[in-house]
């Protein structure tokens, strides 16, 4: 493809996602497609010849969208969103068109460069500690891949630290602490670097938090076993249900310890960028303790997949883990310590131009644009959960988490109370119900035990009608699952998923 | 922005990207600015109120585009290709567009099914044992972010199998093999994972690849010791002088002694696509003996950063090794063993939608196209390496190795040799004279205390003009160099580095 060429595809390209977006409301959230429906429709190799792009794009449309789960639905509302804008696609064309792979500073000095600026910026825009910043010289930002890539990272640093200061410890006798609702990459953290991974045990009474008593109380037992608990991986809103750790609590508890406090905030770490909220995620907390913190701007950030940010309050204690320059990858700019080479924050060598999508999503939604998308996904999570809770028969499962609300069928004024294994049966026959549409798309979860279904409000197009209607199919459906299951039908009692 | 706008800024993006191309010959290789250059030029926070869009995109060529090392130019030998083509940016766009996490078959079905489809085409292209392919159900390819994470990724799954087998291991008695021509990715995989890597010597007699005996050797050594060597890196194309550590030789060694064999082939593997290089690459040893292979189609493969790609024979080992399935992760899909579920097939969790870019490019250029790509790369370096075996003060170091050739200035029928220490002092001069250039750019390597330049052949548009060009201006700067040598003036001495 020569440059004439490339600018009639590049417009043609550029037409067709506007047709994409400008009827996205009319299009099935979720893909309507069968496991292997593609290998049916596509050659079995290679062509031997290469084939005009006109075709090439032609079969975007025509094979791959039907297989597109439509993340920027307004009704999207399962997991956590992933916000796509303009703004971070053209970015991401003028990051793809400068291609090159980042791995020091003189692969490409602008890739660096914008990338301290922009992690300082949204640094100060969380109100994040002045140590975490790249101009403190001690602490700093970097772009890393995912929140699991973010928390390896801060892992490996914190293992590292630990080890230094007690060389005689035994790699199996370290723990990695989280809790039971922590996200499945302390596990797999675990899994990856040979060590263990224990769950602490977190309650309802406290929304499924971890409580200062549980962590000092494990420290001590651990101990005693002779063993060696030297990170805690503690989460500002999780997973399933928005839980928030203690982190006044916890805190000092981890530092007293000589724990790593890791801040997995990969979903609500955003919510700092509004002062409001601030007090209710710890804001202060974290910066008192924290050694690293991490959140997705690819999440509710309104930047395009992959961008998740990690900062760290010792920028040594990453590189003392990860460096290992060879002679071919010395500069004499990083030699001389006036440069940051980002491939010793990570774990692989290479790495993309990302730095770019956020600049251009912050300087094109500025602070008051970035905390109107935030501040309208809570409003309108918070109408969700008003219908449940003014619901006879639903109810919320825990309370309302910024943006996410977590619900159940569960009929008040029955004669008999439900057992929770009735319920979950209800429930999961509520959710397969609509699982089975494709105008809407929430998820599950397993609250120890306790199967209930989530709401999660963020995409950008979602506005209250979506709720209303939302609502409506719910509750519509409960009613129906209820009225069933009074009539005596039979429930499912397999564990379905969706 | 709305979807107008978009349009507008978009068609303005492809514009600008087409402008860059037209006049990318006349710009400086290298970016011509000093460490910390941008952060005096942008503000210090993020803007309260958003910026209109045009004033973005235009210090995208104010501020950004001067930092940028074009590796896409026609002079750019640095390093290893990092291939850009239009096919790749469109391919990036359309799937930033569609953004989505892509953790699972559900995400959307589209990003699994198309990686399977292209994985399977690469592999045959490549000429990969079928039992590489998804089709085979044993095996299967998956896309990783770069070479160091598709080793990583291979380490663990070996180790987890390892420790598997041999439950009583301790794993600080583990070893991971490569040589010291290795890639950094050992070593840094070894420190992440807390384990030892040991670097086998290797031998200019053999080109720096690893042989046999030296395999067999340490295995005994390292067993006598109590060690457990368990995962063996080996090279197809080191990235210091293209070494190929000889696979008929050690794949039946590494299989007789248990150990993982992952052959790294990040640069070098795409030239199997061309079956006259097939033997050379040693193709069948590899299809008999490698338990996983990396190549990086965003190298030398035409496909924009980041695309690794890796195959292993056994899928089960991977998962065994990665999976932490969490039930807020589980799909009816999966769960029934349908589809696979990417996630665990690499360390994050989250990834990008970039098998669309492979799918692009493939059916782009298609086998031919590819093909002739490699081999104009490889027929230019072959030109290159003629003028610099008919120089009379220049040398091979090592024989040319596909596109790359390493040399230095090594004057023949001199009265008095001169020693390594006069050689290395003389080619670090000469290094430096042709660092402080913008109009082109090649890399230093150290082979064994032997200092070294390498010339790598690879970006789209470099023709026979730039490589004659190239040699002028290498051969003009090492007369300069030997000169004033012999007229008595001083070498530097410093290890200079760039």
């Amino acid at each position: 493809m020569d440059i004439e060429q490339f600018r009639k595809e590049g417009y043609k390209a550029i037409d067709a996602i506007c047709e994409y977006y400008a009827g996205l409301e009319q299009r099935p959230v979720v893909a309507q497609v069968e496991p292997g429906y593609l290998s049916k429709l596509v050659p079995n190799e290679v062509p031997e010849k290469g084939e005009p792009f006109p075709s090439i794009a032609a079969d975007f449309q025509r094979l791959i969208l039907p297989g597109i789960t439509s993340w920027q639905h307004p009704s999207f509302f399962a997991y956590f969103p992933s916000n796509a804008t303009f703004e971070g696609m053209l970015a991401d064309l003028y990051a793809s068109s400068v291609t090159n792979p980042g791995f020091n500073w003189a692969c490409s000095p602008a890739c660096t460069e914008l990338e301290s600026v922009v992690m300082d910026w949204a640094a100060k825009m969380l109100g994040l500690d002045e140590a975490f910043l790249v101009q403190s010289g001690v602490g700093g930002g970097v772009i890393q891949t995912s929140a699991s890539d973010s928390a390896l990272v801060a892992i490996v640093a914190a293992r590292s630290a630990f080890l230094h200061a007690h060389p005689n410890v035994s790699p199996s006798d370290l723990l990695i602490y989280g809790t039971s609702q922590t996200h499945s990459l302390g596990a797999k953290a675990a899994l990856i670097l040979g060590l263990n991974f224990k769950a602490l045990e977190v309650y309802p009474t406290y929304q499924y938090g971890l409580r200062g008593s549980t962590l000092q109380k494990a420290i001590l037992e651990d101990r005693q076993k002779g063993k060696h608990p030297f990170v805690l991986i503690a989460t500002l809103g999780t997973t399933s249900t928005g839980a928030i750790d203690c982190m006044p609590e916890i805190g000092p508890i981890a530092k007293e310890a000589g724990l790593w406090m890791h801040v997995d905030a990969a979903w609500a770490g955003i919510t700092l960028s509004c002062p409001e909220y601030r007090e209710k995620a710890y804001l202060k907390d974290i910066n008192l303790h924290a050694d690293s913190f991490c959140t997705n701007f690819h999440k509710w950030g309104l930047t395009n997949f992959d961008l998740s940010a990690l900062w760290v309050r010792s920028r040594t204690k990453l590189t003392d883990a990860l460096d290992v320059t060879p002679a071919f990858l010395r500069t004499k700019q990083s030699d001389a310590g006036m440069v940051i080479d980002y491939r010793n924050w990570q774990l692989s060598l290479g790495r993309k131009f990302r730095s770019i999508k956020l600049w251009f999503v912050l300087r094109s939604y500025g602070v008051e644009g970035l905390r109107a998308h935030i501040r309208k996904s809570v409003a309108l999570a918070t109408h969700f959960a008003d219908f449940v809770q003014e619901s006879s028969i639903f109810e919320l499962c825990t309370p309302q988490s910024f943006a996410l609300a977590v619900f159940r069928l569960a009929p008040k004024d029955v004669e008999t109370p439900l057992t929770q294994d009735q319920l979950n049966g209800l429930n999961r026959t509520l959710f397969h119900k609509i699982a089975a549409r494709s105008d809407i798309t929430i998820t599950q979860t397993d609250v120890l035990g306790m199967f209930c279904l989530r709401l999660a409000v963020g995409a950008q197009r979602t506005e209250e009608r979506h709720i209303r209607r939302a609502w409506e199919i719910i509750s519509t459906a409960g009613v129906e699952v209820w009225a069933d299951y009074q009539a005596g039908k039979p429930v499912p009692v397999e564990n379905g998923t969706h």
